[in-house]
């Protein structure tokens, strides 16, 4: 058996999620199906991801791992796979892994990016990727409450009730960014942090789009922190402004300035 | 009776073009049907477009004008238009115009823009948006071949058979650009004339990539402009790369800095 590791986007506007599921299409499963004509025998592999992400969450940098029972080349790998694949999801990289490497386990960090298009006119092209909010964002507002975030704090009052009961729902965020350009209605909130609780990423923007549109005052994070308790003030932010933007197996707290460092042996980057 | 007119955007993978067309879904028509409630007497409205796109072309900057027995304001127009338009079509401004207004006739000029994805794997959001080409452009030919473009000359070589003859093959061009930035598998080939024919920018994009491939010197675009005869040789580029970018009605010569600059009398523009 050896051990491979994938870098994986996907359009998630078709699929339940990550996670597979009877009856209902999951980017695991398709890479799943993907590889069974690769593995001797047709034996079943199992991919395993970083994470889930849920149905209708985009991903750019996805990792995952799977065993496979032959020796193959990554660029060959990655070739197959693609050839195999439905178009809306790209492995972008592959490579043979340590045995050890475990795509959720040896992960020290994520980051998500949450995309919105402020205008009062959705942008046709963009629409399946953006979440459209026509009032003027406060950024200054938005960033004062973005703050709050980072650190480590008890983030039950940001998430749902999860699939699988955590142990604790203590996690640290490095950082939140809200990002604009002048003249461009797109509006970025990036997230990272060593790890996140069911919906976290989605009530974190959700909260902030309220404060970005004067419902919520930015020092209502803490207390809502503070609070420990879920309540209907804070409302999850669409699937579809979601996006999975990498997963680092480095030193989580140097952020790598470009997606090259990411995984420096990793295979080629793609071509140009 | 009062004339208006509107800017529009439309992702075009699931239309057949501008063009209305018996049993096919069209932007023209699409938007005639969501005219006609606002119509009086559901008189049938003519939208009239600066020109026809094909199947899959996208626009951001298409304009159009029409005819309404009624006076509207503009930001409520493009309210009702974008309420009853289906999510691929979206009315980004709408103005009354002046009688003699033709989205057609009044243009100086227009910009296309081509999107190149240069890399081995293709990017699983944007594969409606952009074309993928694995090998690595040559970006200096292409450049190259460019400036041979730019001016005054018989496009009969890089042009289809029209389904509306015309009178002649000779257009200007402003400027052709091919623009990519450092560190992104994005490439852009942006084209900017006075008026195009019928499969122009697609036939010089399938040519410049040639060129950027190295099937073809960079010499080559005036020599077979020189021969006036559409051949084997010029391939259209694939629709789905293209988006009608914008249309002048001010002085063509002079491009304009940015969006907001395109029709000073056009309305608010979008929020933020």
């Amino acid at each position: 058996m050896a051990r491979y590791r994938i870098l994986v986007a996907y359009d998630g506007t078709d699929f339940s999620g990550w996670q597979r599921q009877a009856d209902r299409r999951s980017v695991q499963q398709t890479i799943e199906e993907a590889l069974l004509p690769l593995s001797p025998g047709g034996a079943p592999v199992d991919v395993n991801g970083s994470g889930r992400t849920d149905a209708g969450v985009h991903a750019r940098g996805q990792v995952a791992h799977f065993d496979l029972a032959r020796e193959i080349a990554g660029p060959s790998l990655r070739r197959a796979l693609n050839d195999r694949l439905p178009e809306d999801v790209r492995v972008l990289r592959a490579e043979p892994a340590p045995p050890d490497f475990d795509a959720r386990r040896s992960a020290h960090g994520k980051e998500y990016r949450y995309r919105v298009w402020n205008a009062e006119v959705a942008d046709p092209v963009l629409r399946r990727f953006r979440l459209r909010v026509s009032r003027a964002l406060d950024l200054a507002a938005m960033r004062r409450a973005a703050a709050s975030f980072v650190g480590e704090h008890d983030f039950a009052a940001f998430t749902a009730n999860p699939q699988r009961p955590v142990e604790s729902t203590v996690r640290r965020v490095f950082s939140v960014e809200v990002a604009a350009e002048d003249d461009s209605p797109e509006v970025e909130i990036r997230v990272s942090g060593e790890g996140f609780l069911y919906k976290m990423v989605r009530s974190m923007a959700g909260f902030l789009l309220a404060v970005g549109t004067g419902k919520e005052r930015p020092e209502a994070v803490a207390e809502v922190l503070a609070s420990r308790v879920r309540t209907a003030r804070v409302e999850s932010a669409p699937a579809h402004g979601l996006i999975l933007w990498r997963v680092w197996y480095g030193d989580a707290r140097v952020l790598p300035p470009s997606d090259r460092d990411l995984f420096p042996p990793f295979g080629p980057s793609p071509a140009r």
